[in-house]
């Protein structure tokens, strides 16, 4: 038998892969695979729902992830993706897979993460079951969330000319992760070693306590923008950008001084010696909202706290560029985290 | 730190514990954690949500489970979830984590018997995810569904009087399972041995390839029934008639004689030496629906196919009791499988 190494495909396209052949039948299944969330007709109304899988020593290091951060993060990443819909999250599931190593406490941690996610989102925790695991930790979460019909985001709506809007800052998560890395290696060489964590709190909460950003969401409804297309970052802005060109059938312009940067971020990169603009495109887990405007909301846009412009839609035969600092042009790649090659 | 083992609580004692102080906070949320699937409302309609996760060497062996029908299994168990709820399944997403001893051919197989699933049921895949994982596959689904405002079936409204009804009948999928294990230790001791499942289709496609009883929820419709009560038996009627009897706030009393047992099933037993009724009350991954329904019911429920009466619904002081064949009583225990101690 035939045996094809999973990652000659990728992980987006050992998905598309594997889940082209379905073809939905139901009335109400408006829309599968291929966005942040899929969405659903119940009864008139549009229903939102994503899923997450979360694996020990893939997704997690347990060596530096306290267990209800772990929990808080998990609840919001799924939440994340409803808001990318442009939809408000309501309702989770959770299911764990649990080795012999975890304590009644250490998952009362997990769980209390879980709630105060929920508390402060206002979702509500509606299942799930817990089971053994022969390792690790594993948890999935699947979210579901509500939509105005008409106001569901997707990630095909972009248009040449379109305004492409980035959120918060890039590249402070995955400064965070690297700093989390540094600290471990020394650790590991001398368990004495105190983590040198000062001054870096800023990165260190975009990595292990991130939010949803439900604040963009509420802002673009009160000025009544509804973005051509949006989608979460979690991968890297790179590879998010690709999504949309690819599904909206655009290309794209986007200028490296636009790429919002934090202050630690830069600090840290500099310190280790990185790149903070590689980091910002292809670190991944910022949970930032990217989304497309049409010019028209160019004055609605710029009045949006803690939202950039960083560039815009261009027609599909040019590409997806980035524009220096000196004007040059460079061509996307996604580098974004994939976890299958991981 | 108080470390406190996970089986001094047990499988539902553990969730029960983690999921209680959770305070549903949203209009849509009808009925959170505690039944086969969360009800939810959406715009009047009722959605429901079941959600799993299986990990592979706690769940289910790759030694004797082939993937396609693993991928069809995993789909199923979901889909009989909300037909114990009396709706029907509609969507799933599904989540995978792939250790790299797999390869692409292995997933699609996976996924094709995913997809048979879908189409024999009806049902949409809409999304998911795919990552690696550090040993093994875990497979992760969450269903959703329809059902009528009115019409959906929770474990708590067993009455005393109520009769217990099961579709089909119990123990061959354990029954399968024995074999299977049976026959892996031979092969175990020589390679060379050809398994001998000769005469054992019905346990082994029981074990292997379960389908959920939609046939059961449509005659139910068809006659105008609508249980008091009713869950799928995926832990073994012990395990699920204490959910019902404890959420119900009733007893029960079940006759031994009436529990449905296969030809197949009775001759496995007999010649592993094993009780056939200790398999059936305690075996779980039947699938089959158990139901409750009122006395005035009974000239309905008699005309219903592949559906039989087992006992009948009692004051809660009167405890679980199984009638053995020679008019004793005996209290019911729940054996039910617990993975969380295996």
């Amino acid at each position: 038998m035939q045996r094809t190494e999973i990652s000659t495909l990728g992980e987006f396209g050992l998905i598309k892969h594997l889940t082209e052949p379905f073809k939905p039948a139901n009335p109400s299944t408006l829309k599968g695979v291929g966005d942040d969330a899929a969405v659903l007709d119940y009864a008139g109304k549009r229903t939102l729902v994503t899923t997450d899988l979360l694996l020990e020593g893939v997704h997690f290091d347990l060596t530096y992830v306290p267990l209800k951060y772990l929990g808080y993060k998990a609840a919001v990443v799924n939440f994340s993706d409803i808001y990318a819909m442009n939809g408000e999250p309501k309702q989770i599931t959770v299911s764990l897979g649990v080795s012999k190593r975890f304590c009644i406490e250490d998952l009362e941690a997990l769980y209390a993460g879980i709630r105060q996610a929920c508390e402060n989102y206002g979702v509500d925790l509606v299942g799930g079951d817990t089971s053994a695991s022969l390792t690790g930790l594993a948890i999935s979460i699947t979210c579901l969330g509500e939509g105005e019909e008409g106001k569901i985001v997707c990630r095909n709506g972009a248009r040449p000319n379109d305004l492409i809007c980035v959120s918060g800052d890039l590249g402070s998560a995955y400064m965070g992760l690297q700093l989390l890395e540094r600290e471990k290696l020394v650790f590991d060489g001398n368990p004495d070693a105190q983590p040198d964590f000062e001054g870096r709190d800023y990165i260190l909460q975009r990595q292990l306590k991130p939010e949803a950003r439900r604040d963009i969401i509420l802002q673009l409804r009160e000025k009544g923008i509804v973005p051509t297309a949006m989608m979460d970052i979690s991968d890297g802005l790179s590879s998010e950008l690709m999504h949309i060109c690819s599904q909206s059938n655009t290309g794209c312009r986007v200028y490296e001084d636009k790429i919002p940067i934090s202050y630690e971020a830069a600090v840290m990169a500099e310190e280790l010696n990185m790149n903070i603009v590689t980091a910002a495109l292809n670190g991944g887990e910022d949970y930032e909202l990217l989304f497309t405007v049409s010019m028209d909301d160019y004055e609605k846009v710029i009045g949006l706290d803690n939202v950039g412009i960083v560039g815009h839609m261009t027609k599909p035969e040019l590409g997806l560029n980035l524009v220096g600092r000196q004007g040059e042009e460079i061509a996307l790649k996604a580098q974004g985290w994939n976890s299958l090659e991981g």
